[in-house]
């Protein structure tokens, strides 16, 4: 059976050590967030992961959600009360505004937790983890009216959340969609119509669902400029504001999947169900993006949950497994082979997942902190400018992250050899879980287009040149560091590169768009190569600094960081020259063929 | 439902204008197999993968193998009426030795049907498959008196076979094995011990089951030179040489598994079980490696399979699917939205599998020619040349086709989005069987370590640099060629990448093993892009010639292939650089840390 320790001290070593998160004050909730607090917090979740929800993670892969006839949906046995659990701790309402019934602490506080959610049981964090996008999107969107109907309900985790935007003939492409709303007069529609591939669209957990539905008011404009956003109950509020009568908005079916099977993914039917418009009339889909941002940064968090937790289990079966001798002569004479953690091709693997989960954790509470910044800073210069990291950024996360994320959840379970197939010792399902993740909430081929089309653009790349001037600040800074000068050599030869395909999308995409279309995969991942190579830097001088000024019981560890540096800028960081060769090849070579040639 | 259509027109392009198949007339065999009758076989095995196996697939896949209170096994249903339909077609026998029951036609025809076969149903092509690699093995190593029992019986496809090496604490590291074997006087010997992971360890598709079982003789020296080979049928061959009373070994347990669920992947109990020595006493593994080379070499081909069929019903997929608009422009204006195969990126995911798939598919032909002449051939020089060919290019074959086979299976889901996710397209399938294909027969870890630490130095490295030898000249003799030159180009760039990588470890690995073990995995796909690159270039070479002297309506798929050159050597061979600086970083990064730092 798998096992699962919350990685509390990476954390606090990045919140602290490398963010410095103490220096942030003076915004809203992060003075009722001091580092005992904050050590608490993570502890606490940390227990509640590793204890309740990592020993259901089997059970709702075996079992699955059911749906019954009468169209309910039974989740897999346990998964209710531990719901009940993190209701009852408060832990919806972590980072939720407290005019709302939340807490107001950190965002980033918020997202290192949902790390340890994911890891220990992906399919069951899903269930808060919409509910937390739902609440998103209706606090920055929806009248004060629905906000005061909903959002408490949704804190204290009474009512849960979801995102109702795939129809079965539009995924990617929303404007496409059919499902209707027709106003009542009353200020209030029915919306009728199908939505499929509903993550958590109906279950046992709570007492009402709250949909967020995106539908075409009749006689909108055609395409995505005709899409309005709505929230639709299971449940209708009562007078006193509790549910009350069901409106039909059903499950008609859960659809078998390749893993996530304790998330009940569903087709939901909307047969004239009742709905309010949040936000304005055919505004539909920026007010569903501001969810979907959100729900980006979460599902790159997701990918890497799955990559550290399938880290830690390799970790224990590489020390455990006796199988040949080391290259460089027996290392436990005294058995019959040596723990293949002496082989150092099983060396690479884990160190490839290491590199990864601690560079990606480190960007991921980066993004989380910026995200505190635009919603709480006074400072207008500032919440710009997180702000643009934020839209910078959430492509390459969800992107970078989930893909490699997947490939070390691969990775994990190939170290297991055939062990790893067989469903006894759980690696498979690391693997069958993470790759949700790189499919929704925008498919990574659409978060490369995102980041190519859209963020490098934006506001005459005001956020990219904004990145690059930190990361060269940082280079230049930090270039004489004894140290730090082969990572550094490395980060800006890699900055070099990410500058250059840059450049020259700049210069071959105006005129030639499928060029940017063409290169925009490698270069998400150059991207994410550079990103974790600026974290990974950051890291080692944090770690170097506090060897300097005495570890404190610290030294294994943080010689252990400027270990994992080394392998990431020696390994993983070269790759950046491939991905530029590939983005100034240009589009040509794809195009060429005529799609019957296919 | 999935799709499957036979790549015979590709296949039969590789075996006479790539590898000039016409030229082998003078071996046993290819004279019986001139061009119409290759032709033939191959529509005819086309026919039976499209017809009979792919419609099987899913139902292996969903319905799997069931073992019975009694201890037997039932496939899923059509899976022996199936089995029935091949066997009385003979392909068993196609490449088998006459003198026991074989057809005699060459080896590479066999493997062209290999891919079809397990393209349309891997699960169920590894019971004939298995067959064949103990065939091999018997043939090899076994007694005539054993030859003449058991070989005309598997030709025929009237007994399968199996091999049985694993057990619970090894599966590597096959020096700790515990199966015994107690000699009985009479040349027989007692068989007892556990062995795990036998895929077609029990079922019910033949009248027999032929395990060749690894096991140490009582008093055997310990390591792997006191191991022995043993043929152990499930019942005993009685004296007109068909099966007689039972012989006790038994299916304690099926596997339950992330795929292949159509294979029954058995828990094997033998008991005092008679079995009879194959080979020498204590030379059961050389005899063993035998049937893995032979097996090798067919799972190489599995995981091109597995991406090939993905590939087409991705361009299936790509072609109908309609959303969002091309970048340059609607392509289909009087639809909705354009077929999603407008989009540079899906181009990139399509071409990226279909440059692996074409250049896989000629590596594992040529190689299979090689097993041809090793075997056929009276010239000892030639022989041996094909046989240093074979040795070298095994672990390149089934370590890189089996990682980009998986990765490919995943790309081409994820083209599918959400619809790749959930079971009713099939797309899950594909991944979930190519993934074993990395792990059994030596996971990719071990060949990458076979292919660096056994194959390039043998003989004085008289493989390699005649692998080396074969590629530099080609690109000496072509690189005038207009047409040819930018291939040739970014084949010598890799080629010299390779050079180094081998330098480098000539230079570096002696004196510090680990180097070798830590680059191997880089090294491997680094040798493995070479290899392709070098395919490309001469299938580039064969379809300019072809276009030249009137392509007789191959004119498209001529430009394809042209098309699809271009991509592989723009895209994917720009990894050799990354990988050669990953080899020369050495394996300080890796080692540094001690194991508790994990």
């Amino acid at each position: 059976m798998p096992v699962y320790k919350a990685p509390v001290e990476d954390t606090l070593f990045v919140l602290y050590d490398v963010l410095n998160m103490e220096n942030y004050g003076n915004l809203p909730g992060f003075s009722d967030a001091p580092r005992d607090l904050v050590e608490a917090v993570l502890n606490e979740g940390a227990k509640l992961c590793e204890e309740v929800l990592q020993p259901l993670n089997v059970v709702g892969d075996t079992i699955g959600c059911h749906r019954n006839d009468d169209g309910s949906v039974t989740t897999p046995p346990g998964f209710k009360a531990a719901y009940e659990q993190y209701r009852e701790g408060g832990w919806l309402a972590l980072s939720a505004d407290p005019d709302y019934g939340g807490q107001g602490l950190p965002v980033v506080l918020n997202a290192a937790i949902g790390e340890f959610l994911s890891s220990s049981n992906l399919a069951w964090a899903m269930y808060p983890g919409l509910t937390q996008g739902a609440m998103a999107a209706l606090h920055v969107h929806a009248n004060d009216e629905i906000k005061r109907t909903y959002l408490p309900k949704m804190a204290s985790g009474v009512w849960t959340g979801t995102m109702n935007l795939t129809e079965p003939h539009c995924g990617t492409d929303l404007g496409l969609l059919r499902t209707k709303a027709v106003p009542q007069g009353d200020g209030s529609y029915k919306i009728s119509g199908q939505k499929i591939f509903i993550s958590a669209g109906e279950h046992d957990m709570s007492e009402n669902i709250v949909h967020l539905v995106l539908a075409r008011i009749e006689g909108a404009p055609a395409g995505t400029k005709g899409i309005s956003l709505f929230v639709v109950p299971k449940f209708l509020p009562d007078a006193d504001g509790n549910a009350g009568s069901r409106n039909p908005v059903s499950c008609g079916k859960i659809e078998e999947k390749m893993g996530i099977h304790g998330n009940s993914t569903c087709v939901m039917n909307y047969d004239e169900a009742t709905g309010w418009l949040v936000g304005q009339e055919n505004k539909g889909l920026p007010a569903m993006f501001v969810m979907m941002n959100e729900a980006r940064l979460s599902v790159g968090l997701q990918g890497l949950s799955q990559s550290e937790v399938a880290y830690q289990n390799a970790v224990t079966y590489a020390k455990d497994r006796l199988q040949g001798r080391s290259l460089s002569g027996p290392k436990a004479p005294d058995k019959p082979a040596d723990p293949i953690i002496v082989h150092p091709d099983v060396r690479r693997t884990l160190m490839t997942m290491r590199a990864v989960n601690e560079a990606g954790r480190a960007l991921v509470l980066w993004t989380a902190l910026q995200a505190d910044v635009h919603h709480r800073s006074e400072d207008a210069a500032e919440k710009q400018k997180a702000d643009d990291h934020m839209g910078l950024m959430t492509p390459v996360v969800k992107g970078v992250l989930t893909d490699l994320g997947f490939d070390n959840a691969v990775k994990a379970q190939q170290l297991y050899g055939g062990h790893g197939y067989i469903n006894e010792w759980g690696m498979g399902q690391f693997v069958r879980d993470a790759r949700i993740t790189m499919i929704y909430e925008g498919a990574n081929g659409i978060q490369a287009l995102d980041l190519v089309g859209r963020k490098l653009g934006a506001n005459g790349g005001r956020a990219v040149m904004s990145f690059f001037g930190e990361v060269g600040a940082f280079c230049s800074q930090n270039k004489d560091d004894a140290a730090l000068a082969p990572f550094i050599g490395s980060l800006s030869k890699g900055l070099k590169d990410l500058q250059a395909a840059t450049m020259w999308f700049m210069q071959n995409a105006m005129a030639k768009p499928d060029n940017a279309g063409a290169g925009s995969t490698p270069y998400m991942h150059l991207f994410g190569l550079v990103a974790m190579g600026y974290m990974w830097a950051k890291m080692a001088k944090a770690a170097n600094l506090k060897l300097a000024n005495g570890a404190n019981g610290t030294e294994e560890r943080m010689n252990a960081k400027l270990g994992v540096a080394r392998f990431f800028f020696e390994q993983m960081m070269p790759e950046t020259a491939a991905h530029l060769a590939r983005i100034t090849a240009g589009a040509d070579s794809m195009m060429a063929l005529p799609a019957d040639a296919f």
